[in-house]
């Protein structure tokens, strides 16, 4: 759509593409709109936030109705995203105002930042909400100071143009901030989009080839700008001998629970399970498995790719139980080792089992991983040096470490880091999510000397 | 060279280009001392730093002596470039130790960083101690714990040896950090050095094409990785007729003295100052350039480069003063904005003045100009509403906004930003020099539910 649509028609009229002109006309206002933002009082700035998260409460049920049958993912997830969206505009607006009010002070200096101009965001296909028109990219760029556009995901139009229209309405209470949001449609405008002249920064979620090609659109500008895309992994989890051993059902289960959360098409989704080979779990992953039911892939094309990688997989790995809600293959180290497509994420409710020999080659085993948004470990006090060597790899290799626990279920806090080494993202300092997902939008300066009453306020 | 040569042998042998072989073999090494140096305690990292600063404190007479005969920079400034390189290893080092210690706790989350790997750093040829081999990017990496490749800069050869012999006299004491720390030399090596799959981020100072096309090959990699580049600037000025009147002489003394430092070889070289067009500034120009003596500039081909770029800007602007120690080139506003050339840097001791009609037109004169590392304000108390509008307009184009005052010279501290919109730098959100320099090298990791003990120190 090319202007936010009522809220009562927006369910009727799926938009078309976004027109050249169009866009060129939302990234010329949204230039225009910067200044005026960026030295809004941050109070302010929050309560535009705020005014998005009472409207998007306030049209919950709507939304929820219109993603489920969008998405096919289930309600109570839909919910619990929901909560997750309201709450991160909340907290990145409280945010927001603390990082305008960060300073440091020396020798005469005063360093501060300011907001880095207008933004592209690119919505995510499996949240519809949190990493999709009002999600976090978009809330932590507002918040930040910077007008944002938004090119939405195919797979959710109604949903996108719905959120686009409660985010219009709720900016347009105030008269300052024309030009501070705008939507486009289509794939010519998204790759348009991230070449404007007008655009300062980038944040993407989505599919490694998608991330890459926008990634090399935006270095490759005369002027190139930062790109911040969040491009999924394969997640490691290694299990010891021990763990099995005092937690194989509770491990079992949450595993399953883990990697069949939003039928696996989690960013998070823990793909890849090293274990000793006297496991013993096959038998409690099945069970656990045949007690979920199926549920169709958001999209046709996510479930093409899907079968495809789970073909390629199955090509080279054991199958230990498959169809209904999901898959299990297993495989041992040295299979692994010589089949990349064993490692390469597979978007869908699908994981993979790798045996070791010892627990000892549990630490060779995810030092091989490539860089990832997490690595899970489950462990004993027993195991405290193994666990350590584990730990220290762990960091090397992943933004998030997370002991006894999953990985699926992203905290948005103040401590949170979403993000890691390539290929997981395309900017290992940055996160998407938490309070230092807005730093990506601050820029900062330093005023040697200035008056006080001179530095601007925002 | 290839290994650290002693200092007793460095001043006779210019070192040869650095071969393919020899090059991955001091990445191999970096990238198999990088983990060692990641869980290194702090304070033993700043230890290095300190004995590094020990050994250049040591040598500081041989180093002037044979920095001032490669590069023809005065004695005193040399001098005072090792005070602040001395300072801020010392200074990064202590840094060092607090970025280690630096977290968020909240709901179980422990945020930390860690070392991002072996850097890549490009040393620069206008600063042969403080942006060069012991300079703030290798201060920097090797105090967040990274090993580190220096490429050095072909200006200044002999000095780079001497330094490169001290720091790894300095770090040989340790026997624990072999690999940590190496140069090379050759374009080719430095071509190649950005490329090599062990480097995990790199840093330049230099010339917008050198650092363009570096900044290409490290995003082009399979693997892009971060390239934190510094450009060099135009640095504007803009004077008031208040600030004219109340300190005419004192702002031309000070304006000489700010673009023939280092013979106008500085990336924050003021290179032009809009002022109303009745500023009787030529003869206290003239007067002031005369009293300076002339200086070779660095390099040949800097030097050619500059009689190139004076040549363009000379057949569109007038002479006020030129030969001797600096030229002074005057133009008015629409030539300036028609003329490209003119905004380019010359590096090198040359300036343009820029007429402007009115006061007011200063603030469009400003919003002109593209991303510089700083932009310069002189004013007075009655311009209030008028300087309001330029330091906003300042904020948005300059990493750093001087008051009353010259961008040359930069403070080395926890408030200093060096770093600026592009084609200031090629990383907007980051600096080369003070505290935050070392945050380029440190990456997020977020640990969740990980027992205290088993999260690594450094």
């Amino acid at each position: 759509m090319t202007e936010p649509a009522s809220t009562a028609t927006a369910r009727s009229a799926v938009p078309a593409d976004t027109t050249a002109d169009a866009l060129a006309a939302f990234t010329r206002r949204a230039a225009l709109a910067a200044p005026t933002l960026a030295v809004a009082h941050p109070e302010t700035r929050r309560s535009w936030l705020e005014r998005i998260a009472d409207r998007i409460e306030g049209s919950r049920a709507e939304l929820r109705e219109v993603a489920a049958a969008e998405t096919a993912l289930a309600e109570d997830r839909l919910d619990a995203e929901l909560d997750r969206t309201v709450h991160q505009l909340r907290f990145l607006g409280a945010e927001g105002v603390r990082a305008a009010a960060a300073e440091v002070v020396e020798q005469g200096f005063l360093r501060r930042t300011r907001p880095i101009g207008p933004v592209a965001v690119y919505a995510a296909g499996n949240f519809p909400f949190a990493f999709s028109v009002a999600g976090t990219d978009t809330a932590s760029a507002l918040a930040a100071g910077c007008p944002v556009v938004v090119k939405t995901h195919p797979g959710h139009p109604e949903t996108s143009a719905m959120t686009a229209a409660l985010v219009g309405q709720a900016l347009s209470d105030e008269a300052s901030v024309d030009g501070a949001f705008a939507v486009v449609n289509g794939f010519d405008a998204g790759v348009r989009l991230v070449g404007d002249p007008a655009i300062r920064a980038a944040a993407f979620t989505g599919s490694p080839s998608g991330g890459r090609a926008l990634f090399d659109a935006a270095t490759r500008r005369p002027d190139p700008i930062p790109f911040y895309g969040e491009l999924g992994s394969i997640n490691p989890v290694v299990i010891t001998s021990a763990a099995l051993r005092e937690r194989r059902a509770e491990i079992a289960q949450g595993f399953v629970d883990s990697f069949l959360l939003g039928s696996g098409q989690l960013c998070t989704k823990p793909g890849v399970v090293f274990l000793p080979a006297d496991h013993e779990f096959e038998g409690l992953l099945r069970r656990a498995i045949r007690r979920r039911s199926a549920n169709r892939l958001l999209t046709e094309a996510i479930a093409s790719a899907f079968d495809a990688s789970l073909g390629a997989a199955t090509a080279v790995a054991e199958v230990v139980c498959t169809g209904g809600a999901g898959t299990v293959l297993k495989t041992d180290l040295a299979t692994f080792r010589s089949a990349p497509q064993l490692a390469d994420e597979m978007f869908g409710p699908a994981a993979v089992l790798v045996e070791v020999g010892r627990d000892r080659d549990l630490v060779d085993a995810l030092s091989s991983i490539e860089g990832s948004l997490t690595a899970t470990i489950h462990a004993e006090h027993e195991d405290a040096e193994l666990a350590r060597r584990l730990v220290t790899v762990a960091t090397r290799i992943a933004g998030r470490v997370v002991w006894n626990g999953w990985p699926t279920g992203v905290a948005v806090n103040r401590a949170m880091h979403h993000g890691g080494p390539w290929p997981s993202t395309t900017s290992p300092l940055h996160t998407s999510v938490g309070a230092a997902a807005l730093d990506r939008f601050r820029v900062p300066v330093v005023y040697q000397g200035v008056p006080d009453g001179l530095v601007p306020a925002g």
